[in-house]
Protein backbone atom coordinates (compact mmCIF):
# COMPACT_ATOMS: atom_id res chain seq x y z
CA UNK A 1 0.00 0.00 0.00
CA UNK A 2 1.62 2.97 -1.26
CA UNK A 3 1.24 6.61 0.54
CA UNK A 4 2.53 9.29 -1.12
CA UNK A 5 3.38 12.30 1.61
CA UNK A 6 3.40 15.67 0.15
CA UNK A 7 5.90 18.54 1.05
CA UNK A 8 5.69 21.92 -0.15
CA UNK A 9 8.10 24.54 0.88
CA UNK A 10 6.32 26.47 4.17
CA UNK A 11 4.59 23.20 5.29
CA UNK A 12 3.89 23.03 9.28
CA UNK A 13 5.78 19.73 10.13
CA UNK A 14 3.56 18.27 12.63
CA UNK A 15 1.09 18.46 10.15
CA UNK A 16 2.86 15.45 7.83
CA UNK A 17 4.75 13.81 10.54
CA UNK A 18 1.64 13.10 12.98
CA UNK A 19 -0.22 11.05 9.92
CA UNK A 20 3.41 9.55 8.75
CA UNK A 21 3.90 8.24 12.49
CA UNK A 22 0.59 6.46 12.64
CA UNK A 23 0.38 5.56 8.87
CA UNK A 24 3.70 3.72 8.61
CA UNK A 25 2.55 1.25 10.80
CA UNK A 26 -0.40 0.43 8.60
CA UNK A 27 0.62 -3.53 7.06
CA UNK A 28 2.53 -3.20 4.16
CA UNK A 29 2.66 0.47 4.33
CA UNK A 30 5.74 1.96 1.95
CA UNK A 31 5.46 5.64 2.63
CA UNK A 32 7.16 8.12 -0.32
CA UNK A 33 7.72 11.64 0.65
CA UNK A 34 6.82 13.40 -2.38
CA UNK A 35 7.32 16.98 -3.88
CA UNK A 36 7.26 19.16 -7.38
CA UNK A 37 10.93 18.78 -6.97
CA UNK A 38 12.59 15.92 -5.33
CA UNK A 39 15.47 16.89 -2.31
CA UNK A 40 15.00 18.77 0.67
CA UNK A 41 12.39 21.15 1.00
CA UNK A 42 12.02 23.85 4.58
CA UNK A 43 9.09 24.31 6.69
CA UNK A 44 7.78 27.31 7.94
CA UNK A 45 9.87 28.10 10.62
CA UNK A 46 12.59 27.60 8.04
CA UNK A 47 14.63 25.28 10.14
CA UNK A 48 13.71 22.15 9.56
CA UNK A 49 13.93 19.89 6.22
CA UNK A 50 12.59 16.85 4.67
CA UNK A 51 13.79 15.25 2.07
CA UNK A 52 11.15 14.64 -0.83
CA UNK A 53 12.23 11.23 -2.51
CA UNK A 54 10.49 11.55 -5.60
CA UNK A 55 9.23 14.20 -8.17
CA UNK A 56 5.41 14.26 -8.59
CA UNK A 57 5.31 13.00 -11.70
CA UNK A 58 7.36 9.67 -10.22
CA UNK A 59 4.09 8.28 -7.78
CA UNK A 60 1.37 8.61 -10.14
CA UNK A 61 -1.26 5.90 -8.45
CA UNK A 62 -0.55 5.78 -4.79
CA UNK A 63 -3.03 4.29 -2.76
CA UNK A 64 -3.58 6.85 -0.11
CA UNK A 65 -2.31 10.60 -0.55
CA UNK A 66 -1.59 13.09 2.80
CA UNK A 67 -1.44 16.76 2.33
CA UNK A 68 -0.68 18.88 5.34
CA UNK A 69 -1.09 22.88 5.71
CA UNK A 70 1.47 25.17 6.83
CA UNK A 71 1.56 29.26 6.20
CA UNK A 72 3.00 27.95 2.95
CA UNK A 73 -0.47 27.04 1.05
CA UNK A 74 -1.26 30.02 0.20
CA UNK A 75 1.78 29.86 -2.44
CA UNK A 76 -0.21 26.44 -3.52
CA UNK A 77 -3.54 27.83 -4.29
CA UNK A 78 -3.05 28.49 -7.89
CA UNK A 79 -3.99 25.87 -10.40
CA UNK A 80 -0.77 24.07 -11.46
CA UNK A 81 1.55 20.95 -11.38
CA UNK A 82 0.38 20.29 -7.46
CA UNK A 83 -3.18 20.44 -8.43
CA UNK A 84 -2.96 18.74 -11.20
CA UNK A 85 -0.80 15.46 -9.74
CA UNK A 86 -4.26 15.56 -6.86
CA UNK A 87 -7.25 15.80 -9.46
CA UNK A 88 -5.09 12.79 -11.14
CA UNK A 89 -3.90 10.24 -8.34
CA UNK A 90 -7.58 11.11 -6.44
CA UNK A 91 -9.17 9.27 -9.53
CA UNK A 92 -7.73 5.88 -7.61
CA UNK A 93 -7.08 6.72 -4.65
CA UNK A 94 -8.21 4.75 -1.99
CA UNK A 95 -8.24 7.97 0.51
CA UNK A 96 -7.24 11.12 -0.06
CA UNK A 97 -6.34 12.75 3.17
CA UNK A 98 -5.45 16.05 4.32
CA UNK A 99 -4.51 17.78 7.59
CA UNK A 100 -4.87 21.56 8.73
CA UNK A 101 -5.28 24.02 6.02
CA UNK A 102 -3.92 21.26 3.36
CA UNK A 103 -7.63 20.83 2.86
CA UNK A 104 -8.21 24.39 1.32
CA UNK A 105 -5.38 23.14 -0.93
CA UNK A 106 -7.07 19.93 -1.87
CA UNK A 107 -10.62 22.14 -2.33
CA UNK A 108 -8.82 24.66 -4.56
CA UNK A 109 -7.91 21.73 -6.78
CA UNK A 110 -12.00 20.99 -7.02
CA UNK A 111 -11.48 17.58 -4.99
CA UNK A 112 -14.18 18.44 -2.28
CA UNK A 113 -16.97 19.78 -3.77
CA UNK A 114 -20.10 19.24 -1.88
CA UNK A 115 -18.07 17.33 0.85
CA UNK A 116 -17.70 17.89 4.26
CA UNK A 117 -14.49 18.95 5.83
CA UNK A 118 -12.79 20.73 8.28
CA UNK A 119 -9.05 22.29 8.23
CA UNK A 120 -7.42 24.79 10.95
CA UNK A 121 -9.32 26.66 13.05
CA UNK A 122 -8.39 30.25 11.92
CA UNK A 123 -9.86 29.24 8.16
CA UNK A 124 -12.45 27.26 8.46
CA UNK A 125 -14.63 29.41 6.51
CA UNK A 126 -12.36 29.80 3.83
CA UNK A 127 -13.73 25.90 2.96
CA UNK A 128 -17.02 27.28 1.43
CA UNK A 129 -15.09 29.28 -1.15
CA UNK A 130 -13.95 26.35 -3.24
CA UNK A 131 -17.61 24.72 -2.47
CA UNK A 132 -16.98 22.52 0.22
CA UNK A 133 -18.72 22.43 3.47
CA UNK A 134 -16.93 23.66 6.52
CA UNK A 135 -17.49 21.69 9.13
CA UNK A 136 -15.99 22.22 12.91
CA UNK A 137 -15.25 18.69 13.99
CA UNK A 138 -11.53 17.32 14.74
CA UNK A 139 -11.66 14.58 11.96
CA UNK A 140 -14.27 14.39 9.37
CA UNK A 141 -14.66 11.19 7.02
CA UNK A 142 -16.50 11.99 3.84
CA UNK A 143 -16.49 9.19 1.25
CA UNK A 144 -12.53 8.53 0.56
CA UNK A 145 -11.94 11.90 1.92
CA UNK A 146 -10.58 11.90 5.43
CA UNK A 147 -9.83 15.60 6.54
CA UNK A 148 -8.02 16.68 10.06
CA UNK A 149 -8.41 20.08 11.55
CA UNK A 150 -5.75 21.81 12.93
CA UNK A 151 -1.55 20.33 12.89
CA UNK A 152 -1.80 17.85 16.03
CA UNK A 153 -5.23 17.05 14.71
CA UNK A 154 -3.66 14.58 11.63
CA UNK A 155 -2.73 12.08 14.39
CA UNK A 156 -6.24 11.60 15.07
CA UNK A 157 -7.10 11.47 11.77
CA UNK A 158 -4.65 8.85 10.59
CA UNK A 159 -5.49 6.61 14.15
CA UNK A 160 -9.33 6.69 12.25
CA UNK A 161 -8.19 5.82 9.29
CA UNK A 162 -6.21 3.08 9.81
CA UNK A 163 -8.72 1.47 11.75
CA UNK A 164 -11.20 2.09 8.88
CA UNK A 165 -8.63 0.77 6.38
CA UNK A 166 -7.01 -2.26 8.68
CA UNK A 167 -9.79 -2.45 11.53
CA UNK A 168 -9.69 -1.73 15.58
CA UNK A 169 -7.42 -3.82 16.12
CA UNK A 170 -4.34 -2.35 14.43
CA UNK A 171 -5.34 1.20 15.14
CA UNK A 172 -5.48 0.41 18.71
CA UNK A 173 -1.89 -1.08 17.86
CA UNK A 174 -0.65 1.75 16.30
CA UNK A 175 -1.75 4.07 18.79
CA UNK A 176 -0.49 1.93 21.70
CA UNK A 177 3.27 1.91 19.76
CA UNK A 178 3.21 5.69 19.79
CA UNK A 179 1.97 5.73 23.28
CA UNK A 180 -0.76 7.83 22.38
CA UNK A 181 -2.29 9.02 25.85
CA UNK A 182 -2.65 12.41 25.67
CA UNK A 183 -2.67 14.83 28.32
CA UNK A 184 -1.77 18.39 27.71
CA UNK A 185 -0.68 19.97 30.67
CA UNK A 186 -3.60 23.54 29.60
CA UNK A 187 -7.25 23.10 27.96
CA UNK A 188 -6.16 25.56 25.56
CA UNK A 189 -6.03 23.05 22.34
CA UNK A 190 -9.25 24.84 20.61
CA UNK A 191 -10.91 28.42 20.72
CA UNK A 192 -13.54 27.05 22.49
CA UNK A 193 -11.53 26.14 25.88
CA UNK A 194 -8.42 28.26 25.38
CA UNK A 195 -8.47 31.62 27.62
CA UNK A 196 -10.43 34.81 25.62
CA UNK A 197 -6.70 36.54 25.76
CA UNK A 198 -5.02 33.72 24.11
CA UNK A 199 -7.63 33.06 21.25
CA UNK A 200 -6.85 36.94 20.86
CA UNK A 201 -3.50 37.17 20.93
CA UNK A 202 -2.63 33.85 18.36
CA UNK A 203 -5.12 35.30 16.11
CA UNK A 204 -3.11 38.38 16.05
CA UNK A 205 0.16 36.17 15.45
CA UNK A 206 -1.33 34.53 12.87
CA UNK A 207 -2.30 37.29 10.62
CA UNK A 208 -1.21 36.83 6.95
CA UNK A 209 0.13 33.26 7.89
CA UNK A 210 -3.43 31.38 7.37
CA UNK B 1 17.32 30.88 22.88
CA UNK B 2 19.32 28.26 21.39
CA UNK B 3 17.32 24.69 21.17
CA UNK B 4 19.65 21.87 19.63
CA UNK B 5 17.47 19.08 18.84
CA UNK B 6 19.50 15.80 18.12
CA UNK B 7 19.26 13.62 15.51
CA UNK B 8 20.47 9.84 15.48
CA UNK B 9 20.00 7.16 12.18
CA UNK B 10 17.09 5.05 13.05
CA UNK B 11 15.61 7.66 15.39
CA UNK B 12 11.50 7.86 15.69
CA UNK B 13 10.31 11.48 13.61
CA UNK B 14 7.34 12.28 15.84
CA UNK B 15 9.63 12.04 19.22
CA UNK B 16 11.46 14.82 17.69
CA UNK B 17 8.92 16.71 15.36
CA UNK B 18 6.75 16.80 18.07
CA UNK B 19 8.32 18.75 21.01
CA UNK B 20 9.92 20.90 17.71
CA UNK B 21 6.73 22.30 17.33
CA UNK B 22 6.03 23.61 20.38
CA UNK B 23 8.92 24.66 21.47
CA UNK B 24 9.78 26.53 18.44
CA UNK B 25 6.60 28.88 19.81
CA UNK B 26 9.25 30.43 22.83
CA UNK B 27 10.08 33.54 22.15
CA UNK B 28 13.41 33.66 20.55
CA UNK B 29 13.15 30.18 20.10
CA UNK B 30 16.29 29.24 17.10
CA UNK B 31 16.77 25.74 16.18
CA UNK B 32 19.42 23.75 15.14
CA UNK B 33 19.22 20.20 14.34
CA UNK B 34 22.20 18.78 14.74
CA UNK B 35 23.88 15.34 14.18
CA UNK B 36 27.72 13.39 14.42
CA UNK B 37 27.67 14.25 10.91
CA UNK B 38 26.09 16.82 9.01
CA UNK B 39 23.35 16.02 6.15
CA UNK B 40 20.57 14.11 5.84
CA UNK B 41 19.56 11.51 8.89
CA UNK B 42 17.06 8.90 8.14
CA UNK B 43 14.36 7.55 10.81
CA UNK B 44 13.79 3.59 12.01
CA UNK B 45 11.49 3.15 9.30
CA UNK B 46 14.30 4.35 6.43
CA UNK B 47 11.72 6.40 4.55
CA UNK B 48 12.23 9.89 6.33
CA UNK B 49 15.22 11.57 6.17
CA UNK B 50 15.13 15.13 8.28
CA UNK B 51 18.33 17.40 7.36
CA UNK B 52 21.09 17.73 10.34
CA UNK B 53 22.35 21.24 9.61
CA UNK B 54 25.19 21.03 12.35
CA UNK B 55 28.34 19.06 13.60
CA UNK B 56 27.54 18.71 17.14
CA UNK B 57 30.70 20.33 17.93
CA UNK B 58 29.62 23.37 16.23
CA UNK B 59 26.84 23.81 18.41
CA UNK B 60 28.56 24.19 22.03
CA UNK B 61 26.53 25.86 24.08
CA UNK B 62 22.65 25.37 23.37
CA UNK B 63 20.47 26.21 25.68
CA UNK B 64 17.94 23.37 25.65
CA UNK B 65 18.86 20.28 24.70
CA UNK B 66 16.02 17.38 22.82
CA UNK B 67 16.98 13.58 22.18
CA UNK B 68 14.39 11.70 20.86
CA UNK B 69 14.34 7.85 21.05
CA UNK B 70 13.42 4.89 18.43
CA UNK B 71 15.20 1.77 17.53
CA UNK B 72 18.23 3.72 16.64
CA UNK B 73 19.04 4.37 20.59
CA UNK B 74 20.25 0.95 20.63
CA UNK B 75 23.86 1.92 18.76
CA UNK B 76 24.09 5.37 20.82
CA UNK B 77 24.28 3.51 24.23
CA UNK B 78 27.78 3.32 24.07
CA UNK B 79 30.13 5.99 25.46
CA UNK B 80 31.35 8.02 22.60
CA UNK B 81 30.88 11.26 20.59
CA UNK B 82 27.15 11.83 21.79
CA UNK B 83 27.54 10.88 25.06
CA UNK B 84 30.58 13.07 25.65
CA UNK B 85 28.93 16.30 23.44
CA UNK B 86 25.58 15.58 26.08
CA UNK B 87 27.76 15.69 29.08
CA UNK B 88 29.82 19.15 27.87
CA UNK B 89 26.41 20.76 26.76
CA UNK B 90 24.51 19.67 29.94
CA UNK B 91 26.65 21.90 32.31
CA UNK B 92 25.66 25.20 30.75
CA UNK B 93 22.06 23.76 29.61
CA UNK B 94 18.93 25.82 31.19
CA UNK B 95 16.97 22.42 30.30
CA UNK B 96 18.06 18.88 29.13
CA UNK B 97 14.77 17.31 27.83
CA UNK B 98 14.45 13.59 26.05
CA UNK B 99 11.28 11.85 24.61
CA UNK B 100 11.10 8.17 24.47
CA UNK B 101 14.35 5.90 24.81
CA UNK B 102 16.10 9.47 24.19
CA UNK B 103 16.26 9.28 28.32
CA UNK B 104 17.86 5.93 27.82
CA UNK B 105 20.49 7.49 26.24
CA UNK B 106 21.14 10.54 28.45
CA UNK B 107 20.88 7.89 31.30
CA UNK B 108 24.15 5.81 29.88
CA UNK B 109 25.44 9.15 29.10
CA UNK B 110 25.88 9.43 32.85
CA UNK B 111 23.30 12.27 33.37
CA UNK B 112 19.91 10.73 34.94
CA UNK B 113 21.92 9.57 38.50
CA UNK B 114 19.71 9.65 41.14
CA UNK B 115 16.82 11.32 38.84
CA UNK B 116 13.65 10.72 38.71
CA UNK B 117 12.95 9.90 34.57
CA UNK B 118 10.60 8.01 32.48
CA UNK B 119 10.67 6.74 28.92
CA UNK B 120 8.87 4.19 26.10
CA UNK B 121 6.53 2.40 28.32
CA UNK B 122 8.44 -1.28 27.33
CA UNK B 123 11.66 0.65 28.47
CA UNK B 124 11.10 1.53 31.95
CA UNK B 125 13.11 -0.95 33.88
CA UNK B 126 16.06 -0.12 31.93
CA UNK B 127 16.45 3.30 33.33
CA UNK B 128 17.24 1.75 36.45
CA UNK B 129 20.51 0.02 35.07
CA UNK B 130 22.56 3.46 34.54
CA UNK B 131 21.11 4.80 38.13
CA UNK B 132 18.26 6.77 37.08
CA UNK B 133 14.79 5.88 38.95
CA UNK B 134 12.08 5.01 36.82
CA UNK B 135 8.88 6.91 37.21
CA UNK B 136 6.05 6.17 35.44
CA UNK B 137 4.38 9.41 34.20
CA UNK B 138 4.08 10.45 31.19
CA UNK B 139 6.24 13.81 32.21
CA UNK B 140 8.97 13.89 34.91
CA UNK B 141 10.45 17.41 35.71
CA UNK B 142 13.16 16.45 37.74
CA UNK B 143 15.60 19.81 38.24
CA UNK B 144 16.27 20.76 34.58
CA UNK B 145 15.57 17.53 33.38
CA UNK B 146 12.43 17.29 31.08
CA UNK B 147 11.66 13.88 30.29
CA UNK B 148 8.61 12.44 28.44
CA UNK B 149 7.36 9.73 28.13
CA UNK B 150 7.05 7.22 24.36
CA UNK B 151 6.79 9.09 21.14
CA UNK B 152 3.74 11.49 21.35
CA UNK B 153 4.05 12.29 25.09
CA UNK B 154 7.33 14.69 23.76
CA UNK B 155 4.22 17.14 23.06
CA UNK B 156 2.67 16.87 26.30
CA UNK B 157 6.45 17.38 27.80
CA UNK B 158 7.17 20.38 25.70
CA UNK B 159 4.00 22.22 26.34
CA UNK B 160 5.31 21.47 30.27
CA UNK B 161 8.28 22.76 29.55
CA UNK B 162 7.36 25.68 27.80
CA UNK B 163 4.93 26.67 30.74
CA UNK B 164 7.71 26.79 33.00
CA UNK B 165 10.29 28.83 30.63
CA UNK B 166 7.57 31.21 29.28
CA UNK B 167 4.56 31.25 31.26
CA UNK B 168 1.06 29.52 31.41
CA UNK B 169 0.01 32.13 28.62
CA UNK B 170 2.71 31.10 25.97
CA UNK B 171 2.28 27.71 26.24
CA UNK B 172 -1.83 28.09 25.96
CA UNK B 173 -0.65 29.40 22.77
CA UNK B 174 1.37 27.49 21.58
CA UNK B 175 -1.10 24.66 22.30
CA UNK B 176 -3.71 26.37 20.67
CA UNK B 177 -1.78 27.58 17.30
CA UNK B 178 -0.83 23.68 17.14
CA UNK B 179 -4.90 22.76 17.35
CA UNK B 180 -4.00 20.19 20.19
CA UNK B 181 -7.24 19.42 21.39
CA UNK B 182 -6.74 15.90 21.20
CA UNK B 183 -9.78 13.40 20.59
CA UNK B 184 -8.20 9.87 19.78
CA UNK B 185 -10.95 7.53 18.49
CA UNK B 186 -9.89 4.78 20.81
CA UNK B 187 -8.48 4.27 24.46
CA UNK B 188 -5.21 2.37 23.50
CA UNK B 189 -2.25 4.86 24.22
CA UNK B 190 -0.94 2.93 27.24
CA UNK B 191 -0.49 -0.40 28.43
CA UNK B 192 -3.31 0.36 31.16
CA UNK B 193 -6.03 1.15 29.00
CA UNK B 194 -4.99 -1.30 25.94
CA UNK B 195 -6.88 -4.92 25.48
CA UNK B 196 -4.93 -6.95 26.73
CA UNK B 197 -4.61 -8.43 22.74
CA UNK B 198 -2.66 -5.53 21.58
CA UNK B 199 -0.55 -5.09 24.28
CA UNK B 200 0.75 -8.13 23.99
CA UNK B 201 0.73 -8.29 20.08
CA UNK B 202 2.64 -4.56 19.99
CA UNK B 203 5.13 -6.93 22.87
CA UNK B 204 5.57 -8.96 20.10
CA UNK B 205 5.95 -6.94 17.02
CA UNK B 206 8.95 -4.26 19.40
CA UNK B 207 10.98 -7.40 20.46
CA UNK B 208 14.53 -6.22 19.48
CA UNK B 209 13.74 -3.08 18.59
CA UNK B 210 13.33 -1.08 22.36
Amino acid sequence: MQIAIVLYPGFTALDVVGPYEVLSRLPDAEVVFVAESPGLVTNDHGNLSIYAVEDLDNVPAPDIIVIGGGPGQMQQMADGKLHQWLRSVDRTTQWTMSVCTGSLILAAAGLLMGRRATTYWLALDQLADYGAIPTDERVVIDGKYAIGAGVSAGIDAALTLVGLIAGEHVAQAAQLIIEYDPHPPFSSGSAATAPNAVVEDVKKMLVGSV
